[in-house]
């Protein structure tokens, strides 16, 4: 299944409770889409967030933040990982 | 251990081997700047790498990626994350 790293901004100021009702509120809708998200990390200083997902394409994956009510356009398919 | 983001460029049709070796470079010159580079993901379509690390500041992280050949300016501070 393809990974995705997408990229918002807005975020200033968040704290972790907020971050974690995004992520759940991604998590609630995703399934319809066949997305997965699993991890989220953000900036508060900057407002960046990024999220790392699995899904079936990119727009499914927009689409789950969309409906989640934090959409954003920027995503990338990152098919090359290390550790 | 504060932990970054750091989003890089010019990647485009980078390989697994090649982006292992770029996280090598990174992680055999981070000891002096008391950094650690735990993970990278790149998308070779676009280009566009992102690293994840902990270290004492921006200004350490950034450096050893400039002594190991892949300098970027663009970094993020990721104080929250959630999964």
């Amino acid at each position: 299944m393809p990974r995705y790293m997408d990229v918002h901004s807005g975020f200033k100021g968040v704290t972790k409770e907020q971050l974690a009702e995004a992520h759940k509120q991604d998590q609630a809708v995703e399934g319809a889409e066949g997305v997965h998200f699993t991890k989220a990390w953000a900036d508060p200083k900057s407002g960046k967030a990024f999220c790392l997902s699995e899904g079936p394409s990119q727009e499914a994956v927009l689409r789950v933040h969309e409906r989640a009510g934090h959409p954003t356009t920027e995503i990338y398919e990152v098919s090359i990982d290390v550790e």
